[in-house]
């Protein structure tokens, strides 16, 4: 299929989506939630824009590459947030985003 | 992670979108593609639902078995038109929407 | 346009998305955070669904009707939360909501 | 509300976002549906970008002025595309993508 040339990046976007969107409702459950609001936020936006951009090389959209690009700076941002807190949901995350944001950028490339 | 006890199915959601975004592109490229219009619309449709239950469940949300629910319905039309098309990438698609209607109904069960 | 006959419906559903989306940002700057967490929850819920029904709607999708049927839910369990609040960006929230449950219940109807 | 800033920026994706979504469905009952193809992926290209970027200015994301500037590309793209065909839905899609890039430049400025 046209997209697997895609494939790995597809898959760590959506993993990526999906490690977001946990750590964001996980974060909400958390007693020290006042300081998890940077962390809920930057979960959106990451998981937003990993959704937009898997489905951007599914289609073997001619705009996969800019948005890939604009993924991995968003990816970048939410690992280096995940990464402060020390919560399982918050590491696996800050992994998760780290390794997209480096499948993005070769992809970009 | 909150959002392992839904891991097979939003593996399956995510791949269902993968497949649909794929062949509504594929389908673009067909020589034939009037006859591809109903495919093309089905892809789109089931690849929205598919990548926005994907969400709910990470997300744990108290929605994720309706959204399920109906993600079921609409990839179980969509593989019903992509079957009757010779192509390669809607027979994958086709089954491909088959595996996450059967993954999304138990798990709106 | 195609669309027309659905934009009353597209409209309040995009309203909602915009005011689900404003008001989760707003919810994680407020002091008493962890009381506004199934507000936020149900925010991201909502703004999901909204966004979905807009674009199935704007497509003239045959599956229109159906996702409209589920946001109206959705919307209605998001008013409910959001008119427990005072702050400002709950009640405009709450009262959205409230509108744009009631034109996906009509046009699904 | 936070979003009130952006008020008119969000407005312009929406409705572009719906112009869309309605072009793409009506571009696919066209006649000559062959010619129409790179109006139809711009058209899903478009529309998917410009849900995101309401999104991102309706929660007030640090990330709506970079999105915005991407978003303004692929709409001035869309329109270039549009332009070309006489259909109604295309030339009214043209103009509206048109207006929605010049929000968006203006906005991620």
């Amino acid at each position: 299929m046209t997209y697997q040339k895609y494939a790995e990046c597809i898959d760590a976007c959506n993993r990526c989506a999906d490690a977001c969107d946990n750590c964001s409702t996980a974060c909400l459950a958390e007693e020290n939630i006042a300081q998890m609001a940077q962390c809920i936020k930057r979960d959106i936006d990451c998981a937003a824009i990993c959704r937009l951009a898997a489905g951007a090389m599914a289609r073997n959209s001619e705009y996969a590459g800019s948005i890939c690009s604009l993924c991995a700076q968003i990816c970048e941002m939410c690992a280096e947030e995940c990464r402060k807190h020390e919560a399982d949901h918050c590491q696996t995350c800050a992994a998760v985003c780290a390794e997209c944001a480096k499948a993005c950028r070769a992809m970009a490339a």
